[in-house]
């Protein structure tokens, strides 16, 4: 039996998979890698971080997504190191996959610039288990404000730093959290001395909107009295404070780091080659690895540039990385047929980001800026649209209804591997 | 402003729950504890083993269930000690909590009745933490032995001890996800070479079941291709293996112990007086503690007596808890008028289990013995109305339907505090 091609793509993100459908149904053997078997959809683990959403409800398992797609096998397990020599990857428990072509779509990592004591205290919030972890975190420190009023004679603290599109929609859901917990659980926390602050060194909030869409998020996180400080810097922070460049001390119950990501320390740092901004790999117009044309890199991981005559970067959203991974697809193929490969063309589709219920921006190529109802509306149609690309449909519309226009009932359970929740440090 | 009479709950299981409910309303300060925050439907926990449903279909916030019952406040931590005496509690955080009556429904735990080993290396399934962890353990072993087949080259053999309930509906679950991971999910296991052992050291499965149920519950497993093997006593248990009082060694890759429950060791092992079987509490006929009229222990923890004339002492079942909470709840109420207690009597409302998709086997006093696709209707739709009773309606029914009906895109994700899932050792 002749060897089929063998296509290795190293993870499961929105690349990933992505890339993988592109080569699906094609007489290739295709290998998902991903050190978990469940693609995450990113953009709403903030939901699950403030208890709106179910774990489940943003994950789903990789085999059941190529269920229905025999040359598409799955992997779960982590890659330690690529050798582009031999065309192999290590795997972290010692075994090795041999690739004909690579797709490499690992992603980006938090980013704490070296502030001393973030990596430490501060929570990020870019994996699954970021996201189970922080909610945790923040339902036992209400239970235990609740339990030891006067452990919290202050009131209670929690300081977002990091003012895109995470940071905001942290901030905003943050405040809906606390405002639930006081009115619906009845839990004794003093309203007025509970306070959600959110930092950002810019000088306006979301920085890759138009300044439109930067002073509506401000607006509207105050009227839900978010407290936003623009212009300032982190120094350092502890486990109970976050110090400002200009002396200022916030004292903080948790700190949640939104400050952005970088391709450092992860696989793909490891490849050979020069490094652009936040670590992310140049890549070439056709998305492939300088000197290697049978390794593409994509999405977060990669540097690439914006293409049809534009100059910059694609931004590192999930657009990017769903048309990076179709794009690298597409060439794989036409590498395995022997025909040259095309530049990568990214086209802008829009952004978004919610600031709460009903409080959303959205800014779309051409046309003016949608918020509000309106702009909530058009983030949750969306992100259903994505997601019920792959999720089971009726639950996740059931569910989502359910959990937005009922919110008081959700699932704030404290589920933990750790014996005693309630005990936890 | 007057003192109310306060009114402690320890637990949040079915009998604590129904306890706080009867005093809802009244003029009576009322506080449940429970060191996890959420009510966990224990009948259910192996189908979240099983990855049939999520950890959040079989939880449920205890603030959230009395949202709306404003003399009933939950407090989450854990109880060390009570002192009959003082009339206070101890908690685990140096806090104290006084009462003028107590609930105590600490439920049971996992009797592992000092087999070597078996503590260490058998996984029981008595909280949502163990059920997490086991479905995190049997999807691990599934990946592994799809990706490493030569480290499974004697195939994959999983143990569940104990032929009651729990261990009948644990095998028959554990078939089907073996069934779907292989014929849906694609993992390369040998169908043939994987095997699911059922151990009991009674006669026949489901001793509390008539002989009927007992027979159509071991065709219905074997049917199933469940090897159960009846009379057998587990000497000790391995990392690898079990072995069996008759010197056969079974290989396991992972043991389920569902072989009984135990009050030792649980909060309620520290009240003074005798023990009954497996540590219950011997209680008064009004579900006191013999010599404290203030203390009533019930559900599991208690020996309650059946009453109404019968001998013998209430099953460790949901209903015995359910029931028992609500007579603790109205004898507490009664006390406060000075009204003297009232005995219990326990009404029998029949038993079942399921053995896997539509076989099932119920048993309600006064009629035939219900099996198969009836016998799993009415299990589903009993367990639908209890789940009802707290849960919002809607989502447990659209879930559970689609789960049912649409398992292959079932979740299964392995969720963990541990970074990296696949490397978990």
């Amino acid at each position: 039996m002749e060897q089929l091609p063998r296509v290795v793509v190293i993870g499961a993100g929105f690349g990933g998979l992505s890339a993988a459908r592109a080569l699906a149904g094609h007489n290739i053997d295709v290998t998902v890698v991903d050190r978990h078997n469940f693609h995450t959809f990113e953009p709403l683990l903030y939901q699950v971080a403030t208890a709106g959403l179910e774990p489940a409800d943003v994950a789903y398992p990789v085999r059941a997504i190529f269920g229905r797609e025999p040359n598409i096998g799955f992997r779960c397990g982590a890659v330690s190191a690529v050798d582009l020599d031999r065309r192999q990857l290590s795997m972290t428990d010692g075994s090795r996959l041999d690739y004909d072509q690579l797709v490499v779509a690992t992603g980006a990592t938090a980013a704490f610039f070296g502030i001393e004591g973030a990596a430490d205290f501060a929570e990020p919030l870019y994996t699954l288990r970021d996201a189970r972890l922080l909610r945790n975190e923040l339902l036992r420190i209400l239970e235990e404000a609740d339990a030891h009023p006067e452990r919290f004679a202050d009131g209670l603290c929690f300081v977002v730093v990091g003012g895109g599109p995470t940071g905001v929609e942290m901030a905003g859901a943050l405040g809906e959290l606390l405002r639930v917990a006081i009115t619906r659980d009845r839990l004794r926390i003093d309203a007025a001395r509970t306070r959600v602050v959110l930092l950002d060194v810019a000088d306006r909030l979301l920085t890759g909107f138009s300044p439109a869409a930067s002073a509506y998020a401000l607006a509207s996180l105050r009227a839900r009295t978010v407290d936003v400080r623009l212009g300032v810097r982190v120094d350092s922070v502890t486990r109970t404070s976050v110090h400002l460049a200009d002396g200022t001390t916030i004292e903080a119950d948790a700190v949640i780091w939104a400050a952005g990501i970088t391709v450092d320390g992860t696989l793909a740092a490891s490849l050979p080659g020069e490094r652009g901004r936040g670590g992310r790999v140049p890549v070439q117009a056709d998305l492939s690895l300088p000197g290697h044309p049978e390794v593409f890199v994509i999405g977060d991981a990669a540097a690439a540039p914006l293409g049809g005559g534009k100059k910059g970067t694609t931004p590192q959203l999930a657009q990017g990385a769903i048309q990076g991974g179709r794009h690298a697809g597409r060439q794989v193929l036409r590498r395995l047929r022997g025909e040259p490969t095309e530049p990568f063309h990214y086209r802008d589709k829009g952004i978004m980001a919610t600031i709460g219920r009903r409080a959303a921006v959205a800014e779309v190529p051409g046309l003016p800026v949608i918020r509000g109802t309106l702009g909530w509306l058009a983030w949750l149609g969306l992100h259903l649209v994505y997601l019920i690309g792959f999720r089971n449909r009726l639950v996740v519309l059931v569910n989502w209804s359910w959990r937005y226009f009922d919110w008081p009932s959700g699932p704030r359970m404290i589920v933990s591997d750790v014996e005693d929740a309630a005990d936890a440090p």
